[in-house]
């Protein structure tokens, strides 16, 4: 799966990834309106206001932008129906094209692990039949249990060519508590990256492996040194723009190809209709500020590169 | 919360929570067929099977164990429809009076992870109503993140009188890998021990925090470090029957108080009438001999602990 991934960045020319987090705070007036005379003020409202939200975003972005990254924690709060929304817009997005990172954070031991490999990359034995539940392209996935949380995955990714993303370095404030902690001279966050260094290398997919990690961009100086830890893993960053990073600070996190990190931005791009530069383009036409924060972002980061 | 579950551990007088961890192996074949001809091989009929078993084990249970600790991936794994029955067990568990700890290992930063608090513990905002999302008692977090990651789940507890338990030392052969990895001379899951200390005594409820810790039974010489290192966290120990646990092993995880901790079983209690020891009930009474294994479990414990 990452060698689609990184066929689908050299063909749309943009190392990005756009985060479709909706947040009712940012969700546009006139969606809510609709949804909510539609289903009422209920989770079923929420959840079709938010997949309307998301279709005006993906609608204008699919062409130009590879990959999305739906957060689930912000479908999950609608429960039930929340998920509902979460999977339309993840079927929704293969359609037109786009490769879906499930930012889904999961991890346990075992079967456990499977059964969640298995719920976002996987298909589920019922009786005689396999079917497919969520069906992400790639997850991200928290390291902590160590080996007996991240085999599981490998395992579902080798079958299903899928692929995961690893918590190596969030972008948090602090991040650092535990992940910054010396052992033997040398943070936590390097010896997870050996570690997923290690676990890529039974999932390789062209110059790449399906077992990715996940750094962030308000770290750059950490970014340079796990570049080199793990040179055949994917480098998912987030924190550019809100959160603080800028094209200038993420050079490191690419290999001499030009490749090796995509670099994602959620509220940036999907509230840009809220920030100044691009109000112009009004609440109703969300998805046209979308499109150009988009664009924008593309140039930074390409122009930090020499593209 | 935490009061209200030491309030029903000392009623019950069983420090015991019982894992809902529905797997297809276990399930015994009466329930799958009768699923299957209303609802064919899907992933609904999957969802109807499962929540038949846990209302066979639940309504053998429910008025001598204070707990249940449905995990969520084995629902999660049959998409929306497992997702349902997942909150009709909770639900159900709520009706007989029993505390849902929800096993979901999520953990996110700052707006996602309270996204997450609210999914599973607190109200979404809709509008102008407030709704109940999944409604668990307690959920369980991963703590790789930092406080970013575990104070928006305090706040939300605060504010609904909910708990967590945040992982520490799990139960798994390669937790090690990061958690035992030594950060000036002390392993790293006592670091995130003593971060539980400070994170619970944010949110005292009673002689305990609603703020607790996940330690397996795997490893008591650890818990007995633990327990000191925390001593106002409730200790929820996995790791009990088929993972090795047993209660001899499991005195030092409880304070002088007799109170402290709750130990988990999963398929030594759900899948009890599959083990030789409970045969005698038959397939078609698994609840039954689920019962049994919970009684026989509160035996081994409370002799242990001498009461």
């Amino acid at each position: 799966m990452i060698k689609k991934l990184v066929d689908k960045i050299v063909e749309t020319n943009a190392p990005i990834v756009v985060g479709l987090d909706p947040m009712m705070k940012y969700l546009p007036k006139h969606l809510a309106d609709v949804a909510f005379e539609q289903y009422g003020e209920t989770l079923e409202g929420a959840a079709e206001a938010i997949w309307q939200y998301n279709k005006g975003i993906i609608d204008n972005i699919y062409d130009i932008v590879p990959a999305v990254k739906p957060q689930i924690a912000m479908y999950e709060q609608f429960g039930i129906e929340g998920l509902k929304a979460f999977k339309k817009t993840v079927d929704y997005c293969h359609e037109k094209g786009m490769i879906v990172i499930g930012d889904v954070k999961r991890g346990d031991i075992g079967s456990t692990s499977e059964a969640y490999a298995v719920a976002h990359l996987g298909k589920v034995n019922v009786g005689s039949k396999a079917i497919t539940p969520f069906d992400e392209d790639f997850a991200t996935v928290n390291p902590y249990l160590g080996s007996d949380g991240i085999n599981p995955f490998i395992k579902v990714c080798n079958e299903q060519d899928r692929g995961i993303f690893i918590l190596v370095k969030t972008s948090n404030p602090s991040s650092g508590e535990f992940q910054d902690q010396l052992i033997n001279g040398r943070p936590l966050y390097e010896l997870v990256g050996e570690k997923v260094n290690e676990w890529g290398a039974s999932s390789m997919d062209g110059d790449y492996s399906n077992v990715g990690a996940v750094v962030g961009a308000t770290y750059p100086e950490m970014g340079r040194v796990l570049r080199k830890v793990m040179p055949k893993a994917y480098i998912l960053v987030p924190g550019y723009g809100a959160q603080g990073g800028q094209g200038k600070d993420l050079v490191d996190f690419f290999n001499p190809d030009g490749l090796g990190a995509i670099v994602n931005s959620s509220r940036g791009i999907i509230a840009a209709y809220t920030k100044e530069q691009y109000a112009k383009f009004g609440e109703k036409n969300f998805g046209e500020a979308s499109r150009q924060a988009a664009l924008d972002m593309i140039a930074d980061i390409n122009g930090a590169l020499g593209k």
